[in-house]
């Protein structure tokens, strides 16, 4: 049995990425001990992959190599949530008029979807 | 409501990668319209995220900014299972000989972890 079991994403301040992220998916830091250097986050309801923030060197690279789409009931008000969490939406001139998706991008730059699932 | 719906990865072979991921994570694709540019794998058993396979250009950078760690009930077999796949093992020079965790690369090179989880 193998399981995607978390998401691991390198980076620079991870107070601010920790605050960011639990925020935007509701999640919340895992018991036990603590690191320095590591955060695991969990989903608070228990269903979905854990986040791994991770701080290390490591550039951003545009476009990316792998990234996560969000799957929103309401897109619209959970884009608006994420830009008051501090996220800001990225315009992709190949996007096309009538995408499923909105590009944004986390406080550190990494780009991540908010996809229409309604 | 937001959720991680989808890990996405680019890939510049995708049937190739569709053939491994698929195997790798029992994973099937989605019913409904196929397009020649983007495969979506969802676990066969329902539970987890998608992996979402999309063919464009974007090179592998050293050290990846995202990856995933897959948690595996009996590591040692899953890692032997997935080399038989494609995956070939990475040596990296700061994991501690006591980590949790075995670094594999997929048939592109992307890095991807097979953690214990027993």
């Amino acid at each position: 049995m193998i399981r995607v079991g978390s998401v691991v994403l390198r980076v620079d301040d991870l107070p601010r990425q920790t605050e960011f992220w639990s925020a935007a998916l509701d999640y919340v830091p895992r018991e036990g001990p603590s690191d320095d250097d590591f955060v695991l986050l969990r989903p608070r309801g228990g269903v979905g992959p854990n986040l791994s923030l991770d701080r290390h060197d490591s550039a951003v690279h545009l476009p990316p190599r792998i990234h996560l789409d969000l799957y929103a009931d309401d897109q619209a008000a959970e884009v608006k949530r994420l830009q008051a969490l501090g996220a800001t939406e990225v315009h992709w001139d190949k996007r096309p008029p009538d995408a499923d998706y909105i590009i944004l991008a986390d406080p550190e730059g990494n780009r991540f979807c908010v996809v229409d699932a309604s």
